[in-house]
C-alpha cells in the first residue's frame, strides 16, 4: 500500500464513522421514540470522538508527513493532502478536554435557550451564553492568537472570510439594497390571500416530490421525511436525505423549505464518490452550499418562467385552491416583500438585513465590545433602524434563532454570501449556455443542473470559494449580480 | 475508576458501536434509498470491525484478567466478568484475517443463493455453500478441535445446546408429535374462505398498531415499520425496533408475524438498562428470545380466549370481511393444520418437522456424513418421511431460508426449542399467578407480561437458559408441557 492509499483508507474509516453518525442525526429528527435521546447522545458522542481520534492520532500524522514531501502525487492527490494536513494541524491545536468541555457549555447554553424561550426571558440564556462566548474567544486564541477571534470562527464556515470582507459586503446591503427595499415599502401589495388557505397535508406532499423529480433530485440516491425543523444530511455519496415539513395553513413554507434543501442535496449528490472521505469528495464551504440551496430557492423557484411553465402541475394538485388564481398573480405573490421579524420567513430581499443585524451583534460580542445581556436592545434598536420594525418581544426578535446557543458564531455571514452568490453564477450560466434562459421559461431545470455539476460540484474542494469564484466568472464574488437580479425583478413586480 | 467501571466503559463503547450497526441494518431494511447499499456496506463492516477490535485489545484482555481475580465484586459484577471473558477468549481464538475471509465468502455464498432461487437451480449454490461449510469446520475447529464440530456451532446460540441434547428432544417430535399430527389429517379441515378475502393495507396496519399496544409494547421506547421479512432489532435498552410486512390477501401473516416480533421486543424493552453493554443486559440466547416471540404468538394470540376477548376490536378494525363469522370459527381457522411446503408459512405443529429436517440435514453436513450435492434428495426424502408431501422444486424445497447462505448452521433448533419452552414458561406461570387464567380469557395480558419481565427479562444472562428454566419452573425443558398443550388444544378443534 502507498502512503496515499494508506491516507486514503484512515479518511475512508472516517468518513464511515461520520456517515453512521449522520444516520443517528437524522434518524434522530425522523423516527427515533421518544425516550431514545439518552443512548443515542452516548452512541452519537462516541462515534464523534472516535473520528476525532483517529483523525488526531499519530499514525494520520506519520503519513500525511511523509506525504507532505512526497512529489509523485498528482494534483488533485496533493490538493487532498493539502487539506487534510490543514485540518489536522487546526484539529491538534484544541486539545480534547477543551472539546469536551465546551461540548458541555454547549449543552448546557442549549437547554437555558429552550427554558429562555418557553419563559420569554433572555436573562435565563445570557449568563451561559457569556460562558460559550468566552470559550470560542479561548478556541479562536488557540487556533490563532494574533488574529481578531472573530476571523478566526469566521474561517470555520468560509475559509476567506474576514470582518474586513464581510463588512464591505454588507456595506452594499445598507447603502444599495435599502433604499430598493425603501421604494417597495411605498408600492402596493400584491394579493396573498389564496396563499393563506388550507392546502391538504397528502396533496403538499405530493407537490414537493413532484417538484424534487422535476428538479434533478436522485431518489435512487436520496430521500426526503418530515421533521419539524428541515435540513439536509449525507451518509455517503449515495445517500443524501432531505427532510421538509408541511402545514396546511402555509403551503409556501413547504414548498420553499423543499426547495431549499433539495439545491443542498442536488450539490451533495453531484460531489464525485470517487473522492469518498476525501477533500475533493467534500462541499467547499457553507457560502457555496448555501449559493446551491439559495440558487434553487429563489433564482429559479421563484422566477416567472418557473410557474408558468409548471402551472398545470400546481393545478393538478391545488385546484381548488388556484383555479382561478393566475400564474402571473401567484408569482406576485410568492415575492411580496414585508419587513417582518422572523429570519426564516423572510422574503429574499429583507432576509439579507435580519443577517446583517446578526453579523454586527456577533462581530461586537466575539470582539468583546459588547456583552451577552446588551444583546436584546442592540437586536432591536437594529431592527428599527434597518428594518423600521418594532420587536414586541425578544421571542420573536434575539431569542429566535438555535446558532448561538451552538456555538455557531460566524456562521450567518453565509447565507447572504450565498445568495449573493447564487446571481452570480446564475449571470455567468446564461451567458455560457446559450439555451439556458429558453429552457428555464419551459420549466427544464436540467442545463442549469448539468452547468453547476461541471462548473461546481465535481470539484469539491479542489478550488477554494475564491478561486472557484474566480474561475467561472472571472471576478471575485460580486454584489452588483445581485443587485442587478433583485432590481430587475422587484421593478416588475412592484412596478418602480 | 476501579477495573469493574473501566470495563464497564470499554463495554458501554462497544455497545455504542453495536447500536450504531443496528440502526445502520435497520434502516437498510426499511428508508435506505435503493443505490446506497456499497457504502452502507463499508460502513457497517467498519463499526463491526472497530467493536471487535475494541473487545479483542490488550486493554480489555488486561482489565479482565485484574477482575478475574478480584474478590470484592458483587455475585452480578462477577458474572459480567465471567460471560465477557468467555466470549474475549473465544474471539481471541478466531484470527481477523479468518473472519475476513468467511465474510467475504458469506457475501460470494448469498449472492449465489439469490442467484440459485432467481434459476431454480440449487447446483449454482451448492459449490460455494461446500465452501461455507469448510469455514464453518474450520471454525469450530478453532474454538474446540476436540469436540463434534456441529456441537460447538451450537453453543453459539443456545450455549447448552449438544447433539446429543436435540436428538433426545427431536425424538420425542418423532415419536409423539407424529401421531397428533397423523390423526388431524383424518379430521374435518375448517373453513378458512374468510381469512383469504382481501384486508386493506391501512386497516391491516392499525389493527397491528391495536394489538401491539393491547400486549404492552411501549411506543415511547419502540417503533414499528413495513419491510420486506420481518425481524425485531434493538439500537439501545430505550429503542426497540419491529418491522412487520403487509399483505391484503393474507391478513394472518400481518397479524401473527406483528406479534411474533413482538415478542421479541418485550423481552427486549424488559431487559435492564442499567446493565447497558454488559451480558446482564442482554438476552439469554436465542432459545429463549424464540420461547418469548411463540409465546405470544401461538400460546396467547392463538388462544379462543384471545379473540373472545378482542372480538370487538377485530370486527372495529374488519368488520366487512367478519362479521358474519363466529369467533369460535375464526379461533379454528387460525390454527389449522396442514403439511406445507415453506417453514415459515407452518402452523405450530407442522412447524417443528421443518426444524427437525434441517436440524438433521445440517448436523450431517456439519459432521461431513454428506455433502452439499446431496441435500436436495435428502430434503425431498424427509419432507415425503415427515409430512407426508412431495417437493415439486428445490425453490420451495431446499432453496427456501436464508440462513445457510449467511453460514448460520446450529440457529435453526433453537426455533422448536423456543415453542417448546414457552408452552413450559406458561404452565408454570398459570401455576403461580392464580388470576392469570381468567385474566387471559378476558383479554388482559397484563399480568402475563409482568410474569415473564419479574422471572425471565429482569436477570438477562445471569443464568444460562437450563439454569433459568430450572429455577422458574424446577425442572430442565420438558417436552411434555408442549405436548399437552397441543394436545389439548388441536383434540378440542379437530374433536379428536
Amino acid at each position: 500500500m502507498t502512503q496515499y492509499e494508506k491516507l486514503v483508507k484512515l479518511k475512508s474509516r472516517i468518513a464511515d464513522l461520520s456517515g453512521a453518525a449522520s444516520l443517528l442525526g437524522w434518524d434522530q429528527e425522523t423516527y427515533m421514540p421518544k425516550k431514545g435521546g439518552a443512548f443515542r447522545a452516548r452512541q452519537l458522542s462516541t462515534l464523534e470522538g472516535l473520528a476525532h481520534e483517529y483523525f488526531t492520532s499519530n499514525e494520520m500524522e506519520q503519513t500525511l508527513h511523509t506525504l507532505s514531501s512526497d512529489s509523485d502525487l498528482s494534483t488533485k492527490q496533493k490538493k487532498n493532502v493539502e487539506i487534510t494536513k490543514k485540518d489536522f494541524d487546526k484539529l491538534k491545536k484544541i486539545p480534547n478536554e477543551f472539546v469536551i468541555k465546551q461540548r458541555n457549555q454547549i449543552s448546557v447554553c442549549f437547554e437555558k435557550w429552550i427554558e429562555a424561550r418557553e419563559k420569554n426571558d433572555f436573562a435565563i440564556y445570557a449568563v451561559e451564553l457569556k460562558k460559550l462566548v468566552a470559550f470560542k474567544r479561548e478556541e479562536a486564541a488557540l487556533l490563532d492568537s494574533s488574529k481578531h477571534p472573530y476571523d478566526t470562527l469566521l474561517e470555520q464556515y468560509e475559509e476567506e472570510n474576514t470582518i474586513e470582507r464581510l463588512d464591505i459586503l454588507f456595506a452594499g446591503v445598507r447603502t444599495r439594497l435599502k433604499p430598493l427595499l425603501d421604494k417597495i415599502k411605498n408600492a402596493e401589495k400584491p394579493n396573498t390571500d389564496f396563499l393563506k388557505v388550507e392546502y391538504k397535508k397528502d396533496a403538499q406532499w405530493a407537490f414537493g416530490i413532484a417538484l424534487l423529480n422535476k428538479l434533478g433530485f436522485d431518489f435512487n440516491r436520496g430521500r426526503q421525511d418530515i421533521v419539524v425543523h428541515p435540513f439536509c444530511t449525507s451518509l455517503s455519496p449515495d445517500d443524501t436525505r432531505i427532510t421538509t415539513h408541511v402545514n396546511e395553513h402555509n403551503m409556501p413554507s413547504m414548498v420553499w423549505s423543499t426547495i431549499h434543501e433539495c439545491g443542498h442535496a442536488l450539490y451533495e449528490q453531484g460531489l464525485p464518490s470517487k473522492e469518498y472521505g476525501m477533500p475533493l469528495g467534500q462541499a467547499i464551504s457553507l457560502s457555496v452550499h448555501e449559493s446551491q440551496s439559495r440558487l434553487w430557492e429563489n433564482n429559479i423557484c421563484r422566477s416567472l418562467g418557473f410557474w408558468e411553465a409548471n402551472w398545470p402541475l400546481v393545478l393538478a394538485h391545488f385546484n381548488d385552491q388556484l383555479q382561478t388564481v393566475k400564474v402571473t398573480d401567484f408569482y406576485k405573490a410568492i415575492n411580496t416583500v414585508t419587513p417582518s421579524l422572523v429570519r426564516i420567513e423572510a422574503d429574499e430581499l429583507t432576509y439579507h438585513f435580519h443577517i446583517m443585524i446578526r453579523y454586527e451583534i456577533e462581530k461586537a460580542l466575539i470582539g468583546g465590545e459588547i456583552e451577552t445581556e446588551d444583546i436584546p436592545a442592540l437586536w432591536n434598536k437594529k431592527y428599527k433602524q434597518y428594518l423600521d420594525i418594532d420587536v414586541p418581544d425578544d421571542l420573536k426578535g434575539c431569542l429566535q434563532d438555535v446558532h448561538w446557543s451552538h456555538g455557531l458564531f460566524g456562521y450567518f455571514p453565509t447565507y447572504s454570501q450565498g445568495s449573493f452568490m447564487a446571481a452570480q453564477w446564475l449571470a455567468f450560466a446564461l451567458k455560457q449556455v446559450h439555451s439556458l434562459k429558453n429552457d428555464l421559461e419551459i420549466g427544464n431545470a436540467e442545463n442549469l443542473l448539468l452547468w453547476l455539476r461541471e462548473n461546481i460540484h465535481q470539484h469539491g474542494k479542489l478550488y477554494t470559494s475564491k478561486q472557484l469564484c474566480e474561475k467561472v466568472t472571472g471576478e471575485p464574488l460580486n454584489f452588483d449580480y445581485f443587485m442587478e437580479y433583485v432590481e430587475a425583478k422587484y421593478s416588475t413586480i412592484y412596478n418602480l
